[in-house]
Protein backbone atom coordinates (compact mmCIF):
# COMPACT_ATOMS: atom_id res chain seq x y z
CA UNK A 1 0.00 0.00 0.00
CA UNK A 2 1.33 3.38 -0.93
CA UNK A 3 0.25 6.16 0.78
CA UNK A 4 -1.37 9.31 -0.38
CA UNK A 5 1.29 11.81 0.46
CA UNK A 6 4.08 8.87 -1.11
CA UNK A 7 2.10 8.79 -4.31
CA UNK A 8 2.05 12.98 -4.70
CA UNK A 9 6.00 12.59 -3.86
CA UNK A 10 7.14 10.07 -6.44
CA UNK A 11 4.30 11.99 -8.87
CA UNK A 12 6.45 14.97 -8.25
CA UNK A 13 9.85 13.55 -9.24
CA UNK A 14 9.11 13.60 -12.71
CA UNK A 15 9.58 16.92 -12.65
CA UNK A 16 13.15 17.85 -12.83
CA UNK A 17 12.65 20.87 -9.97
CA UNK A 18 11.88 17.96 -7.29
CA UNK A 19 14.17 15.36 -8.79
CA UNK A 20 17.07 17.89 -7.95
CA UNK A 21 15.38 19.26 -4.61
CA UNK A 22 15.35 15.72 -3.27
CA UNK A 23 18.18 14.42 -5.09
CA UNK A 24 16.26 11.43 -6.01
CA UNK A 25 14.91 9.82 -9.54
CA UNK A 26 13.01 7.19 -10.19
CA UNK A 27 13.27 4.27 -12.64
CA UNK A 28 10.58 1.84 -14.40
CA UNK A 29 11.41 -1.64 -15.50
CA UNK A 30 13.13 -4.71 -14.28
CA UNK A 31 16.11 -4.29 -16.50
CA UNK A 32 17.26 -0.89 -15.89
CA UNK A 33 16.33 -1.05 -11.52
CA UNK A 34 18.80 -4.59 -11.92
CA UNK A 35 21.10 -2.24 -13.86
CA UNK A 36 21.33 0.14 -11.40
CA UNK A 37 21.39 -1.97 -8.34
CA UNK A 38 24.07 -4.23 -9.99
CA UNK A 39 26.10 -0.67 -10.61
CA UNK A 40 25.70 -0.07 -6.49
CA UNK A 41 23.36 2.80 -7.14
CA UNK A 42 21.10 3.59 -3.92
CA UNK A 43 18.10 2.68 -3.33
CA UNK A 44 15.46 4.71 -2.12
CA UNK A 45 12.55 2.49 -2.39
CA UNK A 46 11.71 -0.10 -4.78
CA UNK A 47 7.61 -1.09 -5.49
CA UNK A 48 6.45 -3.95 -7.68
CA UNK A 49 3.09 -5.55 -8.43
CA UNK A 50 5.20 -9.17 -9.08
CA UNK A 51 5.62 -11.85 -6.80
CA UNK A 52 8.73 -12.99 -8.79
CA UNK A 53 10.56 -10.48 -8.51
CA UNK A 54 9.59 -9.94 -4.60
CA UNK A 55 10.61 -13.80 -3.93
CA UNK A 56 13.82 -13.59 -6.38
CA UNK A 57 15.22 -11.10 -3.59
CA UNK A 58 17.84 -9.72 -5.76
CA UNK A 59 16.99 -6.20 -3.85
CA UNK A 60 14.36 -5.42 -0.89
CA UNK A 61 11.51 -3.86 -2.31
CA UNK A 62 7.87 -3.64 -1.70
CA UNK A 63 4.77 -5.65 -3.12
CA UNK A 64 1.57 -3.02 -3.98
CA UNK A 65 -1.09 -3.35 -6.25
CA UNK A 66 -1.91 -2.79 -9.91
CA UNK A 67 -3.83 -0.18 -8.54
CA UNK A 68 -1.14 1.93 -6.90
CA UNK A 69 1.80 1.31 -9.60
CA UNK A 70 -0.62 3.06 -11.85
CA UNK A 71 -1.00 5.83 -9.38
CA UNK A 72 2.93 6.40 -9.17
CA UNK A 73 3.95 5.30 -12.34
CA UNK A 74 4.60 7.93 -15.41
CA UNK A 75 3.85 5.33 -18.28
CA UNK A 76 0.42 4.51 -19.43
CA UNK A 77 1.14 0.76 -19.34
CA UNK A 78 3.11 0.35 -16.67
CA UNK A 79 5.75 -2.26 -15.83
CA UNK A 80 5.94 -4.72 -13.06
CA UNK A 81 8.25 -2.33 -11.04
CA UNK A 82 9.02 0.99 -10.31
CA UNK A 83 11.99 2.35 -8.01
CA UNK A 84 13.71 5.40 -6.80
CA UNK A 85 17.36 6.12 -6.46
CA UNK A 86 18.78 8.39 -4.91
CA UNK A 87 21.32 10.45 -7.26
CA UNK A 88 24.87 9.54 -7.07
CA UNK A 89 26.70 12.22 -5.62
CA UNK A 90 28.88 14.46 -8.16
CA UNK A 91 32.78 14.70 -7.23
CA UNK A 92 34.82 17.87 -8.20
CA UNK A 93 36.18 17.60 -11.94
CA UNK A 94 40.11 16.29 -11.75
CA UNK A 95 41.68 17.00 -15.24
CA UNK A 96 44.65 14.69 -15.60
CA UNK A 97 42.04 12.77 -18.25
CA UNK A 98 40.00 13.28 -21.45
CA UNK A 99 36.78 14.45 -20.54
CA UNK A 100 33.60 15.46 -22.19
CA UNK A 101 31.26 18.93 -22.24
CA UNK A 102 28.20 19.10 -23.95
CA UNK A 103 26.90 22.27 -24.69
CA UNK A 104 23.10 22.03 -24.68
CA UNK A 105 22.47 18.68 -25.66
CA UNK A 106 18.37 19.11 -25.67
CA UNK A 107 17.43 15.22 -26.69
CA UNK A 108 17.70 12.75 -23.30
CA UNK A 109 18.08 9.28 -25.78
CA UNK A 110 21.38 11.72 -27.13
CA UNK A 111 22.52 12.58 -23.84
CA UNK A 112 21.75 9.28 -22.33
CA UNK A 113 24.22 7.75 -25.32
CA UNK A 114 27.10 10.27 -24.45
CA UNK A 115 26.70 8.84 -20.87
CA UNK A 116 27.17 5.09 -21.53
CA UNK A 117 29.68 6.22 -24.19
CA UNK A 118 31.89 8.02 -21.86
CA UNK A 119 31.40 5.00 -19.95
CA UNK A 120 32.74 2.67 -22.77
CA UNK A 121 35.94 4.93 -23.85
CA UNK A 122 37.05 5.40 -19.78
CA UNK A 123 36.49 9.12 -19.74
CA UNK A 124 35.26 9.54 -16.50
CA UNK A 125 34.09 12.92 -16.28
CA UNK A 126 31.34 14.65 -17.92
CA UNK A 127 30.42 18.14 -17.75
CA UNK A 128 27.25 19.49 -19.00
CA UNK A 129 26.14 23.37 -19.70
CA UNK A 130 22.75 24.57 -17.64
CA UNK A 131 20.83 24.46 -20.61
CA UNK A 132 21.47 20.67 -21.11
CA UNK A 133 18.62 18.23 -20.53
CA UNK A 134 18.56 16.65 -17.00
CA UNK A 135 20.44 12.83 -16.68
CA UNK A 136 17.46 12.29 -14.41
CA UNK A 137 15.02 12.24 -17.35
CA UNK A 138 13.72 8.65 -17.51
CA UNK A 139 14.38 8.76 -21.40
CA UNK A 140 18.29 9.48 -20.24
CA UNK A 141 18.49 6.64 -17.90
CA UNK A 142 16.96 4.05 -20.50
CA UNK A 143 19.55 4.19 -22.82
CA UNK A 144 22.36 4.70 -19.87
CA UNK A 145 21.99 1.44 -18.15
CA UNK A 146 23.98 1.23 -15.44
CA UNK A 147 26.56 3.42 -16.88
CA UNK A 148 24.83 6.09 -15.07
CA UNK A 149 26.75 4.97 -11.87
CA UNK A 150 30.17 4.97 -13.41
CA UNK A 151 30.71 8.47 -15.07
CA UNK A 152 30.80 11.61 -13.02
CA UNK A 153 28.11 14.21 -14.35
CA UNK A 154 28.64 17.88 -13.46
CA UNK A 155 26.04 20.35 -14.44
CA UNK A 156 27.64 23.97 -14.52
CA UNK A 157 28.48 27.33 -16.24
CA UNK A 158 29.93 25.55 -19.36
CA UNK A 159 31.85 29.48 -20.59
CA UNK A 160 33.85 29.53 -17.22
CA UNK A 161 34.52 25.70 -16.77
CA UNK A 162 36.66 26.66 -19.93
CA UNK A 163 38.02 29.48 -18.86
CA UNK A 164 39.63 28.19 -16.02
CA UNK A 165 40.80 25.27 -17.81
CA UNK A 166 44.45 24.18 -18.43
CA UNK A 167 43.65 21.52 -21.13
CA UNK A 168 43.40 22.03 -24.67
CA UNK A 169 39.67 22.21 -25.58
CA UNK A 170 38.65 20.51 -28.92
CA UNK A 171 35.21 21.01 -30.30
CA UNK A 172 33.41 19.01 -33.34
CA UNK A 173 32.62 21.68 -36.42
CA UNK A 174 31.65 21.00 -39.75
CA UNK A 175 34.39 23.24 -41.41
CA UNK A 176 37.19 21.88 -38.53
CA UNK A 177 40.39 19.88 -38.81
CA UNK A 178 40.11 16.21 -40.30
CA UNK A 179 40.00 14.53 -37.41
CA UNK A 180 42.20 11.58 -38.77
CA UNK A 181 45.11 14.27 -39.03
CA UNK A 182 45.01 14.95 -35.24
CA UNK A 183 47.47 13.91 -32.95
CA UNK A 184 46.10 12.36 -30.02
CA UNK A 185 48.58 11.08 -28.15
CA UNK A 186 48.20 13.46 -25.55
CA UNK A 187 46.56 12.36 -21.87
CA UNK A 188 44.31 14.64 -21.53
CA UNK A 189 41.98 17.18 -23.27
CA UNK A 190 38.13 18.25 -22.98
CA UNK A 191 36.12 17.12 -26.09
CA UNK A 192 33.19 19.96 -26.30
CA UNK A 193 29.67 18.69 -28.19
CA UNK A 194 27.24 20.93 -29.48
CA UNK A 195 23.30 21.17 -29.14
CA UNK A 196 21.56 19.19 -31.85
CA UNK A 197 20.06 21.78 -33.58
CA UNK A 198 22.63 24.69 -33.57
CA UNK A 199 25.44 22.94 -32.81
CA UNK A 200 28.27 24.79 -30.57
CA UNK A 201 26.87 28.27 -29.19
CA UNK A 202 29.14 30.86 -30.36
CA UNK A 203 30.12 31.91 -27.05
CA UNK A 204 31.54 28.59 -25.99
CA UNK A 205 33.01 28.49 -30.00
CA UNK A 206 35.38 30.98 -28.70
CA UNK A 207 37.28 29.19 -26.10
CA UNK A 208 37.16 26.20 -28.57
CA UNK A 209 41.30 25.94 -29.26
CA UNK A 210 41.26 23.12 -31.92
CA UNK A 211 38.36 22.91 -34.14
CA UNK A 212 37.82 19.03 -35.52
CA UNK A 213 35.58 17.18 -38.33
CA UNK A 214 34.66 14.06 -39.40
CA UNK A 215 34.89 13.72 -43.13
CA UNK A 216 32.14 12.98 -45.37
CA UNK A 217 32.37 10.16 -47.81
CA UNK A 218 29.15 10.08 -49.06
CA UNK A 219 27.34 12.56 -51.31
CA UNK A 220 28.35 16.54 -49.95
CA UNK A 221 25.17 17.26 -48.12
CA UNK A 222 24.47 19.97 -45.67
CA UNK A 223 22.87 17.47 -42.95
CA UNK A 224 25.33 16.56 -39.95
CA UNK A 225 25.57 13.58 -38.54
CA UNK A 226 23.43 13.07 -35.20
CA UNK A 227 25.64 14.25 -32.13
CA UNK A 228 25.78 11.25 -30.53
CA UNK A 229 26.95 9.23 -33.66
CA UNK A 230 29.97 12.18 -33.93
CA UNK A 231 30.61 11.73 -30.13
CA UNK A 232 31.35 7.95 -30.90
CA UNK A 233 33.35 8.41 -33.55
CA UNK A 234 35.47 10.94 -32.06
CA UNK A 235 36.03 9.35 -28.49
CA UNK A 236 37.15 6.37 -30.67
CA UNK A 237 39.60 8.33 -32.65
CA UNK A 238 41.17 10.01 -29.14
CA UNK A 239 41.41 6.48 -27.88
CA UNK A 240 43.04 4.89 -30.87
CA UNK A 241 45.30 7.42 -30.84
CA UNK B 1 -11.12 19.01 -47.82
CA UNK B 2 -9.97 15.41 -47.41
CA UNK B 3 -12.72 12.65 -48.56
CA UNK B 4 -13.83 9.97 -46.05
CA UNK B 5 -12.12 7.29 -48.52
CA UNK B 6 -8.91 9.45 -47.89
CA UNK B 7 -9.19 9.78 -44.43
CA UNK B 8 -9.26 5.80 -44.33
CA UNK B 9 -6.22 5.56 -47.04
CA UNK B 10 -4.29 7.35 -45.55
CA UNK B 11 -4.76 6.27 -41.65
CA UNK B 12 -4.30 3.08 -43.36
CA UNK B 13 -0.21 3.67 -44.48
CA UNK B 14 0.58 3.92 -40.37
CA UNK B 15 0.52 0.21 -40.79
CA UNK B 16 3.38 -1.46 -42.43
CA UNK B 17 1.17 -4.20 -44.38
CA UNK B 18 -0.82 -0.90 -46.29
CA UNK B 19 2.94 1.09 -46.65
CA UNK B 20 4.19 -1.97 -48.15
CA UNK B 21 1.00 -2.97 -50.48
CA UNK B 22 0.74 0.65 -52.05
CA UNK B 23 4.33 1.60 -51.89
CA UNK B 24 3.38 4.91 -49.96
CA UNK B 25 4.23 5.96 -46.98
CA UNK B 26 3.83 9.51 -44.60
CA UNK B 27 5.74 11.73 -43.27
CA UNK B 28 4.47 14.54 -40.62
CA UNK B 29 6.39 18.04 -39.99
CA UNK B 30 7.98 20.69 -41.89
CA UNK B 31 11.49 19.88 -41.75
CA UNK B 32 10.99 16.44 -42.65
CA UNK B 33 8.91 17.14 -45.28
CA UNK B 34 11.13 19.77 -46.76
CA UNK B 35 14.11 17.36 -46.50
CA UNK B 36 12.18 14.57 -48.30
CA UNK B 37 11.18 16.74 -51.49
CA UNK B 38 15.00 18.19 -51.79
CA UNK B 39 16.06 14.93 -51.56
CA UNK B 40 13.79 14.29 -54.81
CA UNK B 41 11.39 11.88 -53.26
CA UNK B 42 8.02 11.98 -55.15
CA UNK B 43 5.26 13.40 -53.21
CA UNK B 44 1.82 11.75 -53.73
CA UNK B 45 0.14 14.24 -51.79
CA UNK B 46 0.59 16.88 -49.30
CA UNK B 47 -1.66 18.58 -46.78
CA UNK B 48 -1.39 21.70 -44.86
CA UNK B 49 -3.16 23.76 -42.29
CA UNK B 50 -0.54 26.81 -42.81
CA UNK B 51 -0.97 29.58 -44.98
CA UNK B 52 2.56 30.38 -45.00
CA UNK B 53 3.67 26.91 -46.11
CA UNK B 54 1.10 27.00 -48.47
CA UNK B 55 2.43 30.80 -49.98
CA UNK B 56 5.82 29.32 -49.61
CA UNK B 57 5.55 27.64 -52.51
CA UNK B 58 8.05 25.18 -52.07
CA UNK B 59 5.85 21.93 -53.26
CA UNK B 60 2.79 21.13 -54.42
CA UNK B 61 0.08 21.14 -51.56
CA UNK B 62 -3.60 21.40 -50.44
CA UNK B 63 -4.75 23.35 -48.12
CA UNK B 64 -7.18 21.76 -44.87
CA UNK B 65 -8.93 22.24 -41.87
CA UNK B 66 -7.43 21.56 -38.38
CA UNK B 67 -9.94 19.10 -37.86
CA UNK B 68 -8.96 17.14 -41.05
CA UNK B 69 -5.34 17.02 -40.03
CA UNK B 70 -6.47 15.40 -36.91
CA UNK B 71 -8.38 12.76 -38.94
CA UNK B 72 -5.66 11.78 -40.72
CA UNK B 73 -2.31 12.41 -38.14
CA UNK B 74 -0.68 9.64 -36.48
CA UNK B 75 0.32 12.42 -33.73
CA UNK B 76 -1.76 13.47 -30.43
CA UNK B 77 -0.65 17.02 -31.38
CA UNK B 78 -0.41 17.22 -35.56
CA UNK B 79 2.26 19.34 -36.41
CA UNK B 80 0.91 21.41 -39.18
CA UNK B 81 1.66 19.52 -42.49
CA UNK B 82 1.48 15.75 -43.35
CA UNK B 83 2.83 14.21 -46.66
CA UNK B 84 2.36 10.98 -48.46
CA UNK B 85 5.59 9.96 -50.60
CA UNK B 86 6.19 7.10 -53.30
CA UNK B 87 8.89 5.09 -51.48
CA UNK B 88 11.77 4.76 -53.80
CA UNK B 89 12.14 2.18 -55.60
CA UNK B 90 14.98 -0.32 -54.88
CA UNK B 91 17.97 -1.21 -57.08
CA UNK B 92 19.50 -3.91 -57.55
CA UNK B 93 22.77 -4.62 -55.04
CA UNK B 94 26.13 -4.19 -57.05
CA UNK B 95 28.95 -5.58 -54.90
CA UNK B 96 31.84 -3.10 -55.85
CA UNK B 97 31.69 -1.63 -52.40
CA UNK B 98 31.04 -1.33 -49.16
CA UNK B 99 27.66 -2.65 -47.99
CA UNK B 100 25.63 -2.83 -44.50
CA UNK B 101 23.35 -5.63 -43.69
CA UNK B 102 21.28 -5.51 -40.27
CA UNK B 103 20.54 -8.49 -38.97
CA UNK B 104 16.78 -7.92 -37.19
CA UNK B 105 17.50 -4.44 -36.24
CA UNK B 106 14.17 -3.85 -34.37
CA UNK B 107 14.48 0.09 -33.12
CA UNK B 108 13.36 2.14 -35.74
CA UNK B 109 15.55 5.56 -34.37
CA UNK B 110 18.49 3.14 -34.86
CA UNK B 111 17.91 2.04 -38.41
CA UNK B 112 17.30 5.57 -39.13
CA UNK B 113 20.55 6.36 -37.50
CA UNK B 114 22.16 3.71 -39.73
CA UNK B 115 20.85 4.62 -42.72
CA UNK B 116 22.04 8.60 -42.10
CA UNK B 117 26.23 7.19 -41.19
CA UNK B 118 25.56 4.78 -44.73
CA UNK B 119 24.77 8.27 -46.37
CA UNK B 120 27.65 9.89 -44.43
CA UNK B 121 30.52 7.39 -44.90
CA UNK B 122 28.80 7.08 -48.85
CA UNK B 123 27.60 3.24 -48.33
CA UNK B 124 24.98 3.17 -51.11
CA UNK B 125 23.24 -0.36 -50.01
CA UNK B 126 21.84 -1.13 -47.24
CA UNK B 127 20.44 -5.30 -46.90
CA UNK B 128 17.43 -5.83 -44.20
CA UNK B 129 16.64 -8.94 -42.81
CA UNK B 130 13.20 -9.70 -42.84
CA UNK B 131 12.59 -9.18 -39.26
CA UNK B 132 14.72 -5.75 -39.16
CA UNK B 133 12.14 -2.97 -38.54
CA UNK B 134 10.32 -1.20 -41.38
CA UNK B 135 12.39 1.75 -42.90
CA UNK B 136 9.43 3.38 -43.54
CA UNK B 137 8.39 3.54 -39.58
CA UNK B 138 7.81 7.40 -38.64
CA UNK B 139 10.30 7.16 -36.06
CA UNK B 140 12.66 5.77 -38.52
CA UNK B 141 12.08 8.52 -41.05
CA UNK B 142 12.65 11.56 -38.28
CA UNK B 143 16.10 9.47 -37.14
CA UNK B 144 17.26 9.76 -41.62
CA UNK B 145 16.05 12.98 -42.49
CA UNK B 146 16.82 13.12 -46.52
CA UNK B 147 19.55 10.02 -46.53
CA UNK B 148 16.17 7.89 -47.08
CA UNK B 149 16.30 8.90 -51.00
CA UNK B 150 20.42 8.15 -51.08
CA UNK B 151 20.62 4.91 -49.49
CA UNK B 152 19.15 1.95 -51.76
CA UNK B 153 17.36 -0.08 -49.03
CA UNK B 154 16.64 -3.60 -49.68
CA UNK B 155 14.74 -6.35 -47.49
CA UNK B 156 15.44 -9.93 -48.05
CA UNK B 157 16.57 -13.17 -46.60
CA UNK B 158 19.85 -12.43 -45.19
CA UNK B 159 21.74 -15.99 -44.78
CA UNK B 160 20.52 -16.80 -48.77
CA UNK B 161 22.57 -13.11 -49.44
CA UNK B 162 25.46 -14.08 -47.39
CA UNK B 163 25.78 -17.36 -48.79
CA UNK B 164 25.62 -16.20 -52.48
CA UNK B 165 28.09 -12.92 -51.78
CA UNK B 166 31.66 -13.19 -53.25
CA UNK B 167 32.70 -10.28 -50.40
CA UNK B 168 34.42 -10.50 -46.89
CA UNK B 169 32.02 -10.46 -44.30
CA UNK B 170 32.77 -8.69 -41.78
CA UNK B 171 30.29 -8.83 -38.12
CA UNK B 172 30.75 -7.05 -34.87
CA UNK B 173 30.76 -9.12 -31.85
CA UNK B 174 31.67 -8.77 -28.02
CA UNK B 175 35.10 -11.10 -28.61
CA UNK B 176 35.84 -10.42 -32.24
CA UNK B 177 39.29 -9.12 -33.08
CA UNK B 178 40.11 -5.95 -32.11
CA UNK B 179 39.33 -3.49 -35.54
CA UNK B 180 42.14 -1.40 -34.87
CA UNK B 181 44.25 -3.97 -36.13
CA UNK B 182 42.28 -5.11 -39.02
CA UNK B 183 43.13 -3.97 -42.44
CA UNK B 184 40.23 -1.97 -44.16
CA UNK B 185 42.38 -1.39 -47.33
CA UNK B 186 40.30 -3.44 -49.68
CA UNK B 187 37.58 -1.58 -51.36
CA UNK B 188 34.56 -3.69 -50.94
CA UNK B 189 32.84 -6.30 -47.98
CA UNK B 190 29.54 -6.74 -46.05
CA UNK B 191 29.77 -5.18 -42.51
CA UNK B 192 27.13 -7.25 -40.63
CA UNK B 193 25.02 -5.35 -37.87
CA UNK B 194 22.95 -7.64 -34.87
CA UNK B 195 19.76 -6.97 -33.03
CA UNK B 196 19.87 -4.71 -29.83
CA UNK B 197 19.26 -7.68 -27.11
CA UNK B 198 20.91 -10.76 -28.96
CA UNK B 199 23.30 -9.50 -31.25
CA UNK B 200 23.89 -11.00 -34.44
CA UNK B 201 21.82 -15.03 -35.11
CA UNK B 202 23.78 -18.40 -34.92
CA UNK B 203 22.37 -19.03 -38.35
CA UNK B 204 24.27 -15.58 -39.37
CA UNK B 205 26.92 -15.78 -37.46
CA UNK B 206 28.39 -19.07 -39.01
CA UNK B 207 28.67 -16.66 -42.28
CA UNK B 208 30.73 -14.41 -40.75
CA UNK B 209 34.07 -14.35 -42.02
CA UNK B 210 35.77 -11.92 -39.93
CA UNK B 211 34.46 -10.82 -36.79
CA UNK B 212 35.48 -7.37 -35.22
CA UNK B 213 35.40 -5.69 -31.98
CA UNK B 214 35.37 -1.91 -30.40
CA UNK B 215 37.89 -2.27 -27.77
CA UNK B 216 36.94 -1.12 -24.73
CA UNK B 217 39.11 1.55 -22.26
CA UNK B 218 36.69 2.27 -19.69
CA UNK B 219 35.83 -0.48 -16.51
CA UNK B 220 34.99 -3.77 -17.85
CA UNK B 221 31.50 -4.16 -18.01
CA UNK B 222 29.10 -6.69 -19.63
CA UNK B 223 27.25 -4.00 -21.46
CA UNK B 224 27.65 -3.62 -25.42
CA UNK B 225 27.53 -0.08 -26.86
CA UNK B 226 24.31 0.67 -28.72
CA UNK B 227 24.07 -0.85 -32.15
CA UNK B 228 23.56 2.56 -34.32
CA UNK B 229 27.07 3.89 -32.46
CA UNK B 230 28.95 0.64 -33.39
CA UNK B 231 27.96 1.05 -36.71
CA UNK B 232 29.33 4.40 -36.68
CA UNK B 233 32.73 3.69 -35.09
CA UNK B 234 33.19 0.83 -37.50
CA UNK B 235 31.99 2.39 -40.71
CA UNK B 236 34.29 5.37 -39.48
CA UNK B 237 37.40 2.37 -39.25
CA UNK B 238 36.84 1.24 -42.69
CA UNK B 239 36.90 4.43 -44.26
CA UNK B 240 39.62 6.16 -42.29
CA UNK B 241 41.50 2.90 -43.44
Amino acid sequence: MVSKSQIKFIKNLQQKKYRTENKLFVVEGIKTVKELVNAKVKPYAIYTTSNAVLEDNAFKCELISETDLKKISALKTPNNILAVFYQPKTKEIIEDNWLVAVDDVRDPGNLGTIIRLCDWFGVANLFCSKQTVDCYNPKTIQATMGSLARVNIVYGDLEAFLKQTNLPVYGAFMDGKNVYKEDFTAQSGVLVMGNEANGVSKTVEELITKKISIPQFGNKTTESLNVATATAILLNEIRRG
